[in-house]
């Protein structure tokens, strides 16, 4: 009966948009592009032309220019608070050009990273779990009228396979061929305690309000035994140069000192922090962030 | 009849979507975060999470660090210009930890405003009215694995109260316990009109552009009895210094004047505003905002 | 029969819901407001009041002040990558309330512009190709409870009308009067090609790595007959002032030549381009843009 088949074929619809709805299609863009001019906006719009059902948002532009330590650092503080699914975009990619391969991470939490592979998911990629690595076929994965003497590889290859995937026009298994499961990782110092000592490094500052996020975890800063109000012995170098050596209280509000004092406190990664009450830890004592800097805590 | 129960059950189906397509869903973020780091997007991630159908929006993240008072104008200068409905989230919040309630303020027009009771709805709640606060009920509304040594409240408890708010997951009375109709608020000078003289403050700048905006609403300005191309005497102090005294036209247009010259005009809001015509008035004479600035205007 | 009409009203609706999907409904918003106050959100609150199914998006806000050329230059570098039937709103606006139009311009390539006509369509009418212009009816279109004393145009008018059109709340002929098929241009140096030797300009920098994009395109560039590897003698003067003047290799990826050597490429636009590996040519060689910098090269 044709009324009985339309009826079917609008359920069928009707399901397959419930469905589609329920997709993630939420693509996540960083790069170190800046605000300023149209990068950003053109990655968009390719995106956006590939499906308008698409998601768009940001983490950052604002990574300092060719900072492949600070990207990695900024996935990893933030995929973990999106869901399953989403597709993230990262391109800092000071060496666009050479052998770098681009790849597409989907980690065990099924989360998606569109990125060059040259050290960007350092830290994204033991945090979620590798589950496999592809590169991107960019025979197939590129922008159409893209390539003809130049290729913006954010926009034509990478927010262009990105939206893609996120869109469902690709799968996971259609971005390119399986590589090994690993990816290109920057070396760094690890948090260790040995001898009532903890070391640590600090990998960003929180800059809006220039407190010193540390890699120390909380793990790892639970083995002094420490409990809110206990003081810490603190040093902090730079190589060798001692910057900062001092005192100052474990507290888990920064109410709890008066303004301007200095105290120590687990941030919104629950990593080890210092900071000044109303004020700014790094200016005031010229302290910054890097592979380069030390932290050292005892009680 | 099976068929007619299936027709039926689309039907409610559609209509649901069609009720639910009409809500508003909208929930727009403020912050001191600054948009270089990925507290910002954590945010987006975890109200995503709560609803994929959300559509989130920024006022602006770059509130100077700690300032309630600037949070507190950007509210009123934006608020009135969203449909009713939209769920603003509002995090300056220096007091983290303190005794300060995190709370919902539900307007008499409509809009919903969840942030820290810290001063940051001390201009937003008399423009808009007040039709309920409620506390946050933390123990139910503060995402899952959040909340062990530390919470990011901005993320674990603002945004995402705002997302299950916005995307109807719960109602306003499932926010938390009722209180008093009343906000905290900052105590500031208001306009006032005496003898021929009017006199009120600069809460803001307009900082791209270097204008004064006072709190002189056209209600008070108008007794003056001005009219475009009148000319007004405005002297401008800090606290007791005299920073600016100078004559200047009232007018419609910056082109009203040459080039380089000063002028009075009521800006977007309607408030009595100074500004260079091409230029920048903040910096030339060296007028800034905040509570301790007064401004005299007379005919 | 009754259950007929209702499934044949139902399959109508689902039909329209689809047809209404596949429409573009995207805005995309350029200003120089930045993004530190409230302008750019009640833009966009205008916007989504106007139908909460718009895509809002941005291009930049932080075009410097009054700067109507690099507005200008910001359409023509994007909107190429936005598909047709986008709505971009551009508002730089240092003649607001003079004489200037405001328009809508319809590009040969489907896509809309809404601005003040005092430059900004510029780069981006021949471009695209002028299909056709009409001036805004602001007696129809205008924000309603707008233009007591004053008009935001960028807030009231501008975002106003694009969010109508995008919507389809109104057709392009309900935008107002239709005009010749002209723009407002400033006036700037074409590249050329002459005896061996190509002139051209500078319109922007690539600001957040420092690299100089002149306006000399592949085709014109082409008929020096350079391929990859070829040493370019460049000179950039400001007027009659030189002030660079050297050799460099013209290049496919930065990383050919070695760090803090300069190099020549075509940038994402296809622009021949100057800049330093791993370093910001505009700071070292203290080179700018604007219409007074003249760009020499030859082989």
């Amino acid at each position: 009966m044709k009324r009985n088949r339309l009826l079917s074929s609008l359920i069928g619809w009707v399901l397959a948009v419930n469905l589609c709805l329920a997709q993630n299609k939420a693509v996540v863009f960083q790069s170190d592009f800046g605000l300023k001019d149209g990068a950003v906006s053109a990655m968009k719009g390719v995106a956006f032309g590939v499906s308008p059902d698409l998601r768009l948002f940001d983490l950052t532009h604002e990574i300092p220019a060719y900072n492949i330590w600070e990207a990695a650092y900024r996935l990893q503080q933030t995929a973990p608070y999106w869901p399953a699914g989403t597709v993230f975009v990262s391109v800092v990619d000071p060496g666009v050009g050479s052998a770098r391969k681009s790849v597409v991470l989907k980690t065990r939490s099924g989360h998606y990273f569109v990125t060059p592979d040259n050290g960007t998911l350092t830290l994204v990629a033991p945090l979620l779990g590798i589950e496999s690595v592809r590169e991107i076929d960019e025979a197939v994965n590129r922008r159409r009228d893209s390539g003809k003497s130049y290729t913006f590889h954010g926009r034509d290859v990478y927010a262009y396979t990105a939206a893609r995937l996120a869109a469902g026009t690709i799968t996971f298994e259609q971005v390119g061929p399986e590589l090994a499961k690993e990816v290109v990782r920057i070396p760094h110092q690890p948090p260790v305690f040995e001898k009532g000592l903890i070391k640590g490094s600090i990998p960003v500052l929180d800059i809006q309000y220039g407190n010193i996020w540390t890699n120390i975890g909380e793990d790892t800063f639970r083995k002094l035994s420490i409990k809110h109000g206990d003081v810490l012995n603190v040093r902090i170098r730079k190589g060798a140069q001692t910057v900062f050596d001092g005192k100052m209280p474990f507290v888990s509000t920064f109410a709890s000192v008066p303004e301007g004092s200095n105290l120590a406190y687990l941030n919104s990664l629950l990593n080890l922090s210092f900071a000044v009450n109303m004020g700014n830890f790094s200016e005031h004592h010229k302290v910054y962030s890097g592979p380069e800097w030390v932290v050292e805590v005892s009680r």
